[in-house]
């Protein structure tokens, strides 16, 4: 039996009672990429920048832990171990192994990276913590590596859905050091930096999490930083040395802690004896550590109160679980952060937009390939096939990637590294799709990307005759969508997947968009075509041809109203901008207008609170005061048409818009296009886009999601558990991060529960400033650094000019109690169109039509049974050669729906071909590396409450695999194995894999 | 057998026929104490100062090693490397048993530290590598360690003495990095790089040493410092890195080789990875070396010619002999050191006149300590009886240390450490006096130190009303001194051993010295007597006992001249300054006169080679232009008496000296004191002491010591083995090191062979800069640095005022070639009356003359057999428990004397009591550290020379041990040890004594 939990505690230290148990943390904080790219850091490479070679640092721990056994490290980022340890000899491994298995080196956490909280999406978290976990099993043969700590000491505020996840991984308790100060003081005075979260709104118990804050972020007591480069004085045991120092040093240190043990509930304390990339030469820290213990607990003999230990998270934990205490619990979140009162950490939501966004399509893309692998059943062969892009997405997610606060350069290897995976990727796809439309005997054909569409760029379409556009749906159930291609001044025609001729419309390309700086094209017009019906894991191809007649750009009109069956937008006479928005089948008309404005950005050179700079982390507008982009009204221009009515806006030089209905769609798309963002005046600006409901009572309260599943409410101006003072920075304070979407109710009493949410396509911060406004805010350009440490201002810069963003987002109105058409569904299927879009391929191709179908599959579905519409399929990829990892996800929440909330059967035997009675069936923790009914999870008590279950809801061996029963928000998660490979999955699985397959065939 | 040297060998990586084969060595140069103190680098404290700590650098290579075997590391400074092996644990020591096993890591030059070579004194330098090779041999008690390399890359110009001593302790071969910029290009140019050093006029090719200057110091080439501290470029080999490196970087690293490969003769080339305190993580550079060598030799398939391996500098120079080449030699030395046209390192030769001062004190401490140890017969059991002195001695030979070229805390670290090992050395001699004298029934009594009558003040003589004082000889001969005790303004009684009373004489001591800052004494008066006839290595007491007649201070006269039976010495009437000596005897007088003058410092932002200012390292004056330190004549004031006759001469507020002659004595004592030298004009000063023999012709040439034993001849604006162009520094560039002593001799045709010679008491610099002159700087005051390293201005302040030096000349006049008074036995006894002088010990006592002599001992001597008076004892000292180290030297040169510059016949058995026939005599080598008899060097052919053998002279198995042959120069090393203990010694040992017992007994 694998009893990693027994044998991991068995190993601890053991406390004594009486004393201060202090529990002394070996880390480091290793950062996948910030002042330096991912591969800087790891060979040391720019050391200019910051003096830091990863490789370097686990050398160094590797060779210091054998030499006492009490010694012990905790490793966080998986990235990095891997990268090191693909590059270690059999011995340097065993070496590593035996260390894992006596655990004096534990995996904590254990993601690919240590995630941000605010911008990510719960898919990638989820899978950066999969793939993390999956490269420590294969590491690890001997031993079992399961991290259950979750140790998110940098990231900037702190996500509940994040909690949540951890609980469903099955961890013990979490540790985090960013909280915003008042919250963190408040803490301290009372005794609760320690306290249980209560971290769904769906879960119950099971989602409770010990959240445990530490006193002074990761960093070592002050003047007890022993590394190559700190500065601080080493413990001088030498009698004879002149700067013999041992009882001034351990009379320093006993000083802190009995200041520190005052806010602590238990008689134990955790110390973390570490900072950023810190152990590079570990024997610096060990020697002077081994020295620290020794020497303070020897004061025990002569009545000194401490006792100090090596120990790990997890111990502490143990040793902080056993002292059955009780504890406080909360149930909102840690956002925004704030680090003193001028410095709310809320830029960072929006910083970097352009790479934000290409990080959702890169998850977009990996489920794509994922589910083609699967479905193809190519087999994992190399490296490039999918790792690679689940490696750049994970290190995407990583708090300095992804947020936007790293290094100009930095980013651009990010970008580099997720565009060069996205290839790998294609490629991957590209076998797929073949295995899946080509008929025998007929040839393999490529499939291109097209990833600059959303800049109106798509080389294939704008350059071949004829081209077969593949669309594949990664959603389980039917999609539509409407595909628009750039192409030539020609008419084209479209035909479907059987052949036949469908209605298309071209669409100038905004005249702003064409003359973007960078855009590689000519084209000025996009041919738009409806995808209907795609089918749900699967594809449908369409034949596109270019006709030899001109078609000159479609003429604007200067009409107000667009409208089609279902919509009617209108727009002000005077003002040239949104006026209303009526809901056809509802009979509703909403009265709303839409701006875009800015924040100056305060300068600041950071010499005190009250001098803070806005920067890449730090949003600090000047006298909170917005500022409309353009005085004038913009010059507007209306296309409409069958399949798309749309009104261009040109709001000033580097502001434009596309408001935009599709036929039979009931809400809005806003796509926006902004930058270069001048700054000739020497201010920084924050530019947002600002949505008011006339007449709307909101008071105060707002919406935003929380990594994209549970919504949270947001009160301006008010905290739940502590006193917030406004005044310092009302816009900023107020900021919360939107993972895709945010949203306001009208509360008025005739409002009959109308909701308008905005849906956003990338990660982007927006409040409720004002009653019935909603704020996004969609691009920054910086002139000063929030000296936050990354040490540039925020001023992308592109094809040498200020950089321009271009994106969307949804405008949706609708009611939040009135069933059927319920917004919950309505946002989270807009939500899921836009995470997990049909991914578009193009083929260029001489065949005719008749002969593209003779040779190849023009249409295709993966799924063999129906899914129930609440029901995501959450993951579907390869595991473990011929196995695969499923996960299914109830995607509403218990009060979302009368209906559709409701407990829902899905089946998951059956589901597709291969998931079938031949295969070995196992329902896993979230992270897939625990079979759920093996985890254990230590309890916490609450304050007051009666004792409920924390364990994960254990699986009913007797369920039917053809009907699973999912519950809101549920995610369950199952690895599907051939049963002969079963005895190939790495060794800690072995075992169990052996008894579920039993358990399964009983 | 212990077959190092074989093994060594065997262990080397073999170089490859028709390649270029680049031997990489890894090294760190771990200076004992620069810019933090010893401790301070060996803890890693101060780190803001400078990023080491030199423990964990240990740590690291000792971790990384093993993970290879054809990695390679040397070592050097073994005093750090024995702090740190008392630390590590039986495991670790086993692990690095087995890495010097296997030659993996190769201890090289292993003296306690990398001594300077121009202001060491050969019996320091000996000792020092003594020590360190001892310690290793401790250390290791599996494994032979002997180095066999010097590895003298770092010190500032290099002695023919050290090579000479090298040769003596059976090294193969010498590297070092810093000779004259001209010399090195020329040498370039020559492909002379290599060459053999003859390093001794006496010696002939036994003192023969293969020399490698490095081509670029000790650092790696330009842009491959692979460390935590360096900034280069690592080696990235992952293909799929955005950073991937692999083809530039080895194009690099072969294009620098290529070029450097043309300066060598043979087909190797060594390149030194590593530089100051590096590998403090190995890690950084073993990874990217592993990966330099790997893909450079990938390159031998597709034809490159480079074959990188890891080796050490034995493996180089076996490489190197093995090639057959011819070399070029040379007979001088290479001092002075330039690394540009401005820039010569002479003014260290001087810098920190009081530490340099020290040290000479504690050698000649040392000495005591250990004779007396082997005397008493003491066991060493403590660390502090005599291993405290040895090592702190062993640190100040560093060329950081001696040298004055650390920062200011470090040089006050060093005198603390002395200070306090003299301490110890002090407790050592007391309970070695105490077993001597205390006669049965007797208490023991204290010994006590007079470390301050350099300034006048002895505690005890000026307090205590009674006292006796004992002079311990530790002078192979008899010998005699001038005792004077800072004493009250009374008169005292002294009586010799016998209890007679004995002639004294009150002294004023003068008024600058009873004012001198930091001077804790009110004593005005000296009180002299000669202590005459000390016993060889043994000791007189005298009992001083003080009267109730108060003695006022002798009041001066304004006499010109002071005579005694031997000698008169004239000053002039207007100058006041020194005119005339008179050698009695001889009826000769020389026309002599002296004056204290300065040389301006040059101030210099160091931002071009004309920018450099003079500094610590750096001697560079203003307009090379001399400027006496007064205007007008000095003041004087004489004193004569029967023991001493004085003149004292104050010339300004900072500058006095006296000049005195003691009884029956025929040279002249100038006792000078500088300080504090005045900076109120912002501007350096250097200061000299200038002494001018009118009408003498020297043509340019002087006479300086190398490390204080064989005379090198010296050429005004002349170097030997290339053109120097002395028109850039034309002072600094033609100053010499002086350890002892710098003399000049009259070539004039009726010049009768007359020699000047100044002695000094500490190492100086000095020069002959016009016909007939002698300077020698005595103290230095800077206010710029000198962009050296050092980052301090030489502006040494005490008891917050500029430091006050003062010190002794003897000036000596003689002729060279007339025997029997010839100067050079004067010479060589003046100098070892300096080096080894009578050590004074100071106890009050309340009991009478009588009672003393009843009760304790007054006179001893442990030496049982004359020794001739051209032999010095070298060493005496304790060896393996109960055995002792015993170095006998004839101190004349070949040429010196008709006479006594014969062989000469010296006992070693009987000489002291313990070395009898009851103990087994072995000769080794000169570092203790391998039977003589043993030891085979490697020999080096010279270019059109007839070889001869370069091995040192074997022992003859029959000579008698009662009657040891020396040569001119010679030092003959014996281990003394009881049989029964000879198994008790390191195992490396313990074969060959049992070997060598077996040879004596034979």
């Amino acid at each position: 039996m694998c009893d990693h939990l027994k044998k991991l505690f068995q190993s601890c230290p053991v406390p004594k009672d009486g004393l201060m148990n202090v529990h002394l943390i070996a880390h480091t904080h290793d950062d996948v990429g910030w002042l330096k790219t991912v591969d800087q850091y790891y060979y040391g490479d720019r050391n200019s920048i910051q003096q830091v070679g990863v490789q370097y640092i686990i050398d160094s721990v590797v060779a210091e832990l054998p030499k006492d056994p009490s010694r012990r490290f905790i490793y966080v980022e998986t990235a990095y171990f891997r990268q090191w340890w693909d590059k270690q000899n059999q011995e340097t491994r065993e070496k590593v192994e035996a260390l894992v298995e006596s655990g004096q080196l534990e995996f904590i956490s254990g993601g690919w990276a240590m995630h941000d909280e605010a911008v990510t999406h719960y898919q990638s978290i989820i899978d950066q913590f999969t793939w993390g976990f999956k490269i420590l099993d294969d590491m690890f043969n001997t031993s079992c590596v399961r991290p259950k700590i979750g140790w998110q000491i940098d990231p900037f505020g702190h996500a509940r859905e994040t909690a949540s996840i951890m609980a469903m991984m099955g961890f013990d308790g979490l540790f985090f050091a960013r909280l915003d100060q008042a919250d963190k003081n408040n803490r301290f005075d009372k005794k609760e930096l320690e306290l249980v979260w209560k971290a769904s709104a769906n879960h119950g118990a099971a989602s409770y999490m010990f959240t445990s804050a530490n006193h002074d972020f990761y960093y070592p007591p002050s003047g007890f930083c022993f590394d190559v480069l700190c500065f601080d004085e080493p413990i001088i045991d030498d009698l004879y040395s002149p700067d013999y120092n041992v009882d001034r040093r351990v009379d320093s240190f006993i000083s802190y802690i009995e200041k520190q043990s005052a806010f602590m509930k238990t008689n134990n304390i955790l110390v973390t004896m570490g900072t950023d990339f810190s152990y590079q030469q570990a024997s610096y820290w060990y020697n002077n550590l081994d020295r620290l213990i020794k020497y303070t607990n020897e004061r025990q003999a002569e009545g000194g109160q401490l006792n100090l230990m090596y120990s790990t998270p997890s111990c502490y934990l143990k040793a902080v679980h056993d002292a059955g205490q009780e504890w406080t619990s909360k149930e909102d979140d840690f956002f925004p952060y704030s680090s003193d009162d001028y410095s709310y950490w809320t830029g960072y939501f929006t910083s970097r937009p352009t790479l934000k966004f290409m990080e959702r399509k890169g998850n977009n893309f990996l489920q794509v390939c994922k589910q083609l692998s699967v479905l193809a059943d190519l087999r994992e062969e190399k490296w490039e096939d999918l790792a690679s892009l689940r490696e750049a997405m994970g290190i995407m997610q990583h708090h300095d990637a992804i947020t936007g606060t790293e290094k100009q350069h930095v980013a651009e290897d990010y970008a580099l590294r997720l565009h060069r995976s996205m290839e790998h990727c294609r490629q991957t796809a590209e076998n797929a799709l073949n295995k899946l439309t080509v008929k025998e005997g007929s040839a393999e054909v490529q499939f291109h990307s097209c990833l600059f569409t959303n800049v109106s760029q798509c080389d294939t379409s704008e350059q071949a005759e004829k081209f077969v556009v593949t669309l594949y749906n990664p959603l389980a159930q039917v999609t539509s969508m409407f595909v628009r291609l750039p192409v030539q001044d020609f008419q084209y025609q479209v035909r479907n997947e059987l052949g036949d001729l469908i209605d298309t419309q071209m669409l100038k390309i905004p005249t702003p968009v064409q003359n973007m700086p960078g855009r590689e094209s000519s084209a000025t017009q996009e041919l738009v075509f409806q995808a209907e019906n795609l089918p749900a894991l699967g594809f449908k191809s369409y034949r596109v041809e270019k006709l030899n007649t001109a078609s000159p750009p479609p003429q604007p009109s200067e009409e107000l109203v667009i409208a089609n069956d279902v919509i009617e937008v209108t727009f002000d006479a005077d003002l040239k901008r949104l006026s209303s928005v009526k809901d056809i089948a509802a009979d509703k008309t909403y009265a709303v207008s839409q701006d875009f404005q800015y924040y100056e950005a305060v300068e600041g050179d950071n010499l005190g609170a009250d001098r803070r700079a806005s920067g890449a982390y730090i949003f600090r507008p000047v006298n909170n005061q917005k500022i409309p982009v353009s005085g004038s009204p913009p010059i507007i221009e209306t296309y409409s048409g069958e399949l798309v009515s749309e009104i261009h806006q040109v709001w000033n030089e580097w502001v434009s818009s596309v408001t935009r209905i599709y036929k039979g769609v009931n809400h809005v798309e806003l796509e926006w296009t902004v930058g270069p963002i001048p700054i000739d005046d020497d201010t920084g600006k924050e530019v947002i886009n600002l949505v008011s409901l006339s007449g709307w009572e909101t008071n105060g309260k707002f919406y935003t999601d929380s990594n994209g599943r549970e919504i949270l409410e947001r009160n301006r101006d008010l905290r739940p558990t502590w006193d917030f003072d406004p005044s310092f920075e009302p816009v900023a304070g107020n900021y919360y991060p939107i993972t895709t979407s945010i949203s306001i109710r009208n509360h008025a009493a005739n409002s009959q529960n109308e909701e308008f949410v905005i849906i956003t396509d990338r990660a982007q911060g927006g409040s409720s400033i004002e009653n019935g406004t909603l704020e996004v805010m969609l691009h920054r350009r910086l002139l000063f650094d929030d000296d936050k440490g990354v040490g540039e201002p925020l001023n992308e810069i592109a094809f040498g000019e200020g950089l321009v963003a271009r994106g969307k987002q949804i405008l949706l109105f609708g009611q939040t109690e009135a069933h059927p058409t319920s917004i919950y569904k309505t946002r989270r299927l807009v939500r899921d169109s836009m995470v997990l879009a049909p991914w578009l391929f193009v083929t260029p191709t001489d065949l005719t039509p008749t002969q593209w179908g003779e040779q190849y599959n023009t249409l295709y579905t993966g799924l063999r049974k129906e899914v129930p519409p609440n029901v995501n399929l959450l993951t579907l990829e390869p595991w473990n050669g011929e196995g695969m990892l499923v996960r299914v996800e109830h995607f509403l929440e218990k009060n979302d729906d009368p209906e559709l909330s409701q407990p829902i059967n899905v089946p998951l035997m059956g589901l597709i071909d291969r998931i079938n009675e031949e295969m070995a069936i196992g329902e896993t923790i979230l992270g897939a590396n625990q079979w759920l009914s093996d985890n254990v999870r230590l309890e916490f008590k609450i304050e007051g409450e009666e004792s409920a279950s924390q364990q994960l809801p254990r699986p009913d061996p007797n369920e039917d695999l053809a009907n699973l029963t999912l519950n809101p928000m549920q995610i369950r998660t199952f690895i599907v194995q051939t049963r002969s490979s079963a005895t190939m999955a790495a060794p800690c699985f072995i075992l169990l894999l052996a008894l579920a397959i039993l358990r399964i065939n009983i």
